[in-house]
């Protein structure tokens, strides 16, 4: 049987058709001219079709508090995900040392302190200290598209250290909020199927660490906190995520004490398309080169 | 004698008129969508003015390989500014104990290694290694807006811990290079006045670490190796760098074993437009409200 689906051919080709720039670590590739032009277009689809929803759009940087991971309890699930930045805080004798360690090509990990910054890693994560109040009674919508980081190297293109995700907030009552995410989910869809992509969405779970995380996704199922929409990109039978729905409860609510006019805690959601995996996904279903693509699929994203 | 320039009445201003969005760390800020509009729309008028140039366009991630900034010695000068990304290796138990750690608001630093990873520093570090190879008789010419770190958290809103740099790189005979370094000096200097901002070029030097830093530093500047153009924004006696010229000799030429058809190590020079301070430049000089911008800087840069 041939595998239709095979991780390095499609590395490789990615590679070998200028779309990524290898720079020696796994998961942090370079991203040529025609790739980003794709993403940049795919960006621009999703600003038409929420134009009408009138989202107050910010951009956060790569980085945020440290205290906000704290706060969220990020550390308790998702440990082994986390990008911490530790920089140099000696004086001219530890700084010769530093030097040395590094020429000598010895470690040099315990040389550094932890900052007050992390790495972000979920692009919704810096807007809600910002929340903290009483929100309008139509709620917030917000937009945003920021850098995230994951710790996960990996030689599977889609799995990425760093990459992009155009994210939408929703806060207001658990009606607002949960209405606007089954909104979003099949507008998100049919989406992605109107550029030709097989996606199909789906009840899904977060990677929680260890034993203990194993029966908070069970439980997050159950609870159908959060869907995906999936696409096959390098295998049919395990597909990749390339939007993520999460339904939060009250969860930020209380940590940042936002309330609804009501008085009550407010409830939040956000859902994220995942830019890079939606632009390999185009590649791996339409090809390497776009002016091969199909004319309804290039009419869509070029105009 | 009135201060004309004043650092907390500017930062205030900025968050007043939603240009940023405080998170609780310096330097870290969000930005809204003005001022998002008004960096975009800069970015693509430097597009518009290199684009006959032919460069060819790169997007890197904020992180990039640990060893690129061992190689080109990055830890010798600037140790102080560095940014590298920790994560937690441990298993169940050690997990446990992070979480108890952090939700105790104990320190938790030592808990977590070294990754493979840093913040990029320099919007061209991460093009270097692919240049490695002999480059075509014209030499090599690339652009890239890259998000940069800088381990320097402080209220002066100029001072940013992350912030974008529209990027050129060069990379050729010194000929090539300094011709080619001397032509964008007096470009981007016009296109900054053409936008009513009080521009002017100097020799300019890095931020060095230490006492042999500062020798350092004198020596970059005899050599002229690095002009800026600067603006007042925060500071009238001390103004703010917003473009960077730098003439690397031979250092990335021989660190990746770059070399031009002749066989001679190549040289390479960058370019760096600071995007984030030349939007506060623009509003620290017409103003918060871009509606009230002079009619010839709305002009060209709205059209």
């Amino acid at each position: 049987m041939t595998e239709r689906y095979n991780v390095t051919e499609f590395y490789d080709g990615l590679v070998k058709h200028g779309l990524i720039v290898p720079v020696g670590v796994p998961g942090a590739f370079g991203r040529g001219a025609v790739f980003e032009d794709v993403l940049e277009r795919f960006n621009g689809l999703i600003s038409q079709l929420s134009a009408a929803d009138g989202a107050e759009h910010f951009t956060f940087p790569p980085i945020i508090s440290r205290k906000v991971l704290e706060r969220v309890h990020y550390l308790d699930s998702f440990p082994h995900l986390c990008g911490a930045v530790y920089s140099f805080f000696g004086k001219e004798l530890q700084a010769k040392q530093l030097a040395e360690r590094v020429n000598g090509g010895q470690d040099w990990g315990d040389m550094l302190g932890m900052t007050e910054v992390v790495l972000n890693p979920a692009a919704c994560y810096p807007v809600y200290p910002s929340f903290t109040g009483t929100v309008p009674a139509k709620g917030r919508l917000v937009t945003m598209l920021n850098w995230v980081y994951r710790h996960e190297p990996s030689l599977e293109p889609t799995r990425m250290q760093s990459f992009r995700v155009r994210e939408f907030v929703r806060v207001g009552t658990p009606d607002q909020v949960v209405g606007w995410r089954d909104m979003w989910l099949q507008r998100g869809l049919t989406l992605l199927q109107s550029l030709g992509l097989p996606a199909r969405s789906d009840v899904a779970s977060d990677p929680f660490f260890g034993r203990s995380g194993k029966m908070l996704a069970v439980s997050q199922k159950e609870q159908k906190l959060k869907f995906e929409v999936v696409v096959p990109v390098i295998s049919e039978t395990d597909p990749t995520a390339v939007c993520s729905f999460n339904f939060h409860q009250e969860h930020f609510g209380t940590t940042f004490e936002i309330r609804t006019t009501d008085g009550q805690t407010a409830n939040t959601a956000c859902l994220g398309f995942g830019l890079e995996r939606i632009v390999m996904a185009l590649f791996r279903t339409h090809g390497f080169v776009p002016a091969d693509w199909p004319a309804e699929v290039r009419k869509q994203i070029w105009g």
